[in-house]
C-alpha cells in the first residue's frame, strides 16, 4: 500500500508536472533565456526549436503575411528565405556588399515599396549586417528589422552585442558559434509587443499563457498560434554561453593570423572586416580569382581538400558534397535562382508568390543580383572546426602551408 | 606540432561530420526509424521534430494547399487543426462518435466536396479512429487518409499496429505512450511517394538528398522545402519502443480494472472500446452526468483533485489549469469555437479561410457539431501517470475509492 499511496501523493492534487507540456523543460528554457539577456543586453529572449523558428516567430510578430514584401538577401542559407515563405509573405532580394557579403543598404532602399513590411538582413558567415544603417532606413519608412544572426551569435557592432541592436534577432545553436548538438535557437528583442506576439507563431498554449500579458495575444493562446510546434531544444547551449567570448576571441585571433598572411596573395582575397564590427567567423570566407590563377575554384578546392584542409563553396554547394556526381540535383547558388523561385509555387496555386493579395508578383531572374551572383562563383570558406580552439597558430600555419603548396603547383591543375 | 597535425588529419579531406547538418544525429534517427518500421510493420518511417511536424509533412506530401479542404475533427488537441492551417488548407469539421470520441464516418462522408483533398482523423485519448472505414471512404472519393496517432502510438486495429493502416500516420513522443522528454515525433507510411514528398515539408537539404530518389523531389532539395526546420529530436524514444507493448498492456489492465468497477456507476460513464480496437489509454476518459448528479463537472473535478486524483476536462481546459481565475483567456472547447476560427484570420487578409482560392468560405458556428460540443461538456480524463506502470490494481482501487468518496458526498457539493 505504501507504493500505491506514494504514487497518488506524488502526482495527485496540484501536480508539479502536467500533461502536454513539460514544465521541467520550461525551467531550463528560462535559465538560458535569462543568460541570453544578460549576455546580449536585450530585454527579452525566448528559446525555440531552431533559428528558422526564431525567424518565423519574428516575421509573424511583425505581422508579415499574404501580399506583404520582406526585403532580404539571396546570398544566404535557405532558412532565411524559407521563413518568409512560411508566413506567406513575398521575399524581395537586395544585393550584397562585395566585401562583407551582407545586405547592401543602398540596394535595400531601392527595393522598398508601399508593400514592404520588414527588412531581414543576414549576419552571413559571422559578419554582422549593417544593422544601424538599416535601422535608420527602417525608421524612415516605418518598417521593422528582423536580424538573422544565426551564424553570428557573439558578434558585435560598436561594442554592442547582436541581439540588442535590431528590432528582433534570431539566434541558432545548430553547428553555430554558440552550439548545441541538438539544434535549437532563440529570439531576442527589446520590444515587449514583438516578444509576446512572437509567442503565437508556435508556442504551446501553456507557454503563451504563462508569458504573455496582452489580451490581444492571450485570446489566441487556446489555439497555440499558427499550428507549429517550436518547443525549445538544445538548452545545453547555456554551457557555451559561459565561455562564448573566450572561444570567440581565440577564433578571431586564428582568423586574423590567416588574414595577415594572405593579404598580398595574388589569387585569393581574405575576409574583410568592417571597422567597428566584430566578425565571429562562423566561416572564414575568401574569394578565389579563377581568371588570374588559370584554375577554377572547384579544382582549387578539390586540391585543397586533398591537402587535408576542409573548404567548401558554401552558397553553391555546401551540404551537397555528399552528392554522387551522377545525382542530378539542382545546384545551389543564390536563393533567387533555385527551383522554388523559378517556379514561384510552394504551397500550390502559386502561393505565396502569385497570391491574389500580391500587388506586383515578383520575378526572379539571373542577373538581378550581380554582386551576389558573382561572389557565389568566387567564394570559398574554411570550416569553423579548423578555426576554433583548440586550433591555434600552428594549425593556421598548416592551413597556410596547404594553400601555398596548392598555389605553387597550379600548373599541374591547369 | 602533433596536436596540430592531428586536427588536420582528423577533419581534413573527406570529413565524417560536416557543417550545417550533424550526421551523428542522422545515425540515431535511422536507428529509431528502423525500429518503428519493425514495430508497426510500416515500410517507411521518418523522425521529425514533433507530432505537429509529422502532420504538416503528411498534409504537404498529400498536396493540400490553398483552397483545398481537409476533413478533420474539432474534438482534438490544437495541433491537429493547426497543421491544416499551416499548409494554408481549410479545416472542415466532422462530428465524432459519442462512444469512441473519434471521427464519425457518416458525418465525414457528408462533408466531402469536390474541394476535399484529405481526411485527417484523430486517435483521440488513445482509441484509434475508424481508419478501415475511412480508408474505404477515401478510396471511393480518391482522397488520402492522414492519421493523427500522436496519442495512440502502440494502438492496434484488428491486430495491425497504427502506422501501418492509414496512407500516412503521425506519431508524437511528447508526453505520449512512447515517450521522450525532449519531444519529437515521426511519420510512417507504406507509400514511397508520400514518404519522399513529406521530406520537403521541413527537412534539411542533405537529409532530402540522402533519402529521396524521385527527381521531382530532389529538384527542390536545395531549398529545403517549405522553410521549416523539422530536425528530429527525442531520439531516446527508441528506449521505450523496446518494451512499449509490455507497458501498454499493463496500462490497459489497469484501465480495464477501473472500467469493470465503474460500469454500473449512476453518474459516470467509463470509456468504451470498440471490438477489434486496442485503446492504449493515453487518457482514461469518462463522461460525467451533471444533471443526474446535481453537481457540475468542474465542481466534481475539483473535489476529485482534492482527493489526490488528477483529472482534467482535456478539451475544455487541459493545459489551462495554471491560469489564475482572474486571467480572462479564452476557454478551450472544441476547436471550431476558438478565436482563430471565429475570426477566420490567421496569417492576415483572412488567410487561409477566406483565401480567394477557397470556393466556399467556411463558417464555424456553435451547434455545428452537436456531439463534439456535448461531449466537451461532459468528458473528464484521468492522467496517464495514474494509469501506467508502476501503478497497479492497488492504485486503481485508490482512484476508485476517491471517486466513490466524492460521489457519496455530492450533497455537500450541491
Amino acid at each position: 500500500m505504501t507504493k500505491a499511496r506514494t504514487s497518488l501523493a506524488l502526482f495527485g492534487g496540484e501536480p508539479t508536472l502536467g500533461p502536454g507540456h513539460d514544465l521541467k523543460s520550461s525551467w531550463s528554457e528560462r535559465g538560458l533565456e535569462q543568460a541570453l539577456c544578460e549576455y546580449t543586453g536585450a530585454r527579452y529572449a525566448k528559446c525555440v526549436s531552431s533559428g528558422t523558428a526564431a525567424l518565423i516567430s519574428g516575421l509573424f510578430a511583425a505581422g508579415c503575411g499574404p501580399g506583404d514584401e520582406v526585403i532580404t538577401v539571396a546570398f544566404t542559407w535557405t532558412a532565411t528565405v524559407g521563413a518568409i515563405l512560411r508566413v506567406n509573405a513575398v521575399p524581395i532580394f537586395a544585393d550584397i556588399d562585395p566585401r562583407t557579403f551582407t545586405m547592401d543598404v543602398k540596394d535595400c532602399r531601392r527595393k522598398i515599396t508601399p508593400q514592404t513590411k520588414a527588412i531581414l538582413p543576414v549576419d552571413f558567415y559571422g559578419h554582422p549586417a549593417p544593422i544601424p544603417e538599416l535601422m535608420a532606413l527602417a525608421e524612415e519608412h516605418d518598417l521593422l528589422v528582423i536580424e538573422d544572426a544565426c551564424q553570428a551569435s557573439a558578434a558585435e557592432i560598436d561594442g554592442v552585442k547582436v541581439g540588442n541592436i535590431a528590432h528582433f534577432t534570431a539566434f541558432s545553436w545548430s553547428g553555430k558559434p554558440i552550439y548545441s548538438a541538438s539544434g535549437g535557437g532563440a529570439y531576442l528583442t527589446n520590444d515587449r509587443r514583438l516578444y509576446e506576439r512572437a509567442l503565437l507563431a508556435g508556442q504551446h498554449p501553456t507557454v503563451i499563457q504563462g508569458l504573455a500579458t496582452d489580451p490581444e495575444v492571450l485570446k489566441y493562446a487556446s489555439m497555440g498560434g499558427t499550428g507549429d510546434n517550436m518547443r525549445a531544444v538544445g538548452l545545453d547551449a547555456l554551457q557555451q554561453l559561459l565561455d562564448a567570448d573566450v572561444r570567440t576571441e581565440a577564433r578571431i585571433r586564428n582568423c586574423e593570423y590567416l588574414t595577415e598572411r594572405l593579404a598580398e596573395h595574388p589569387y585569393l582575397t581574405p575576409p574583410y572586416v568592417r571597422p567597428g564590427y566584430k566578425h565571429v567567423y562562423h566561416y572564414y570566407t575568401c574569394l578565389w580569382d579563377a581568371e588570374a590563377a588559370g584554375v577554377s575554384r572547384d579544382r582549387f578546392l578539390r586540391a585543397l581538400n586533398a591537402e587535408g584542409v576542409y573548404a567548401v563553396a558554401y552558397v553553391t554547394d555546401a551540404n551537397y558534397r555528399f552528392a554522387p556526381e551522377s545525382n542530378p540535383i539542382q545546384a545551389g547558388g543564390p536563393i533567387h535562382l533555385r527551383t522554388v523561385f523559378q517556379e514561384r509555387n510552394l504551397y500550390g496555386k502559386g502561393c505565396p508568390f502569385l497570391c491574389p493579395h500580391v500587388k506586383n508578383p515578383p520575378v526572379y531572374r539571373q542577373g538581378d543580383l550581380p554582386v551576389s551572383e558573382r561572389i557565389a562563383e568566387q567564394e570559398f570558406s574554411l570550416a569553423q572546426w579548423h578555426l576554433s580552439p583548440p586550433c591555434d597558430e600552428q594549425d593556421m600555419q598548416l592551413i597556410l602551408d596547404a594553400i601555398h603548396k596548392v598555389c605553387d603547383n597550379l600548373g599541374a591543375l591547369r
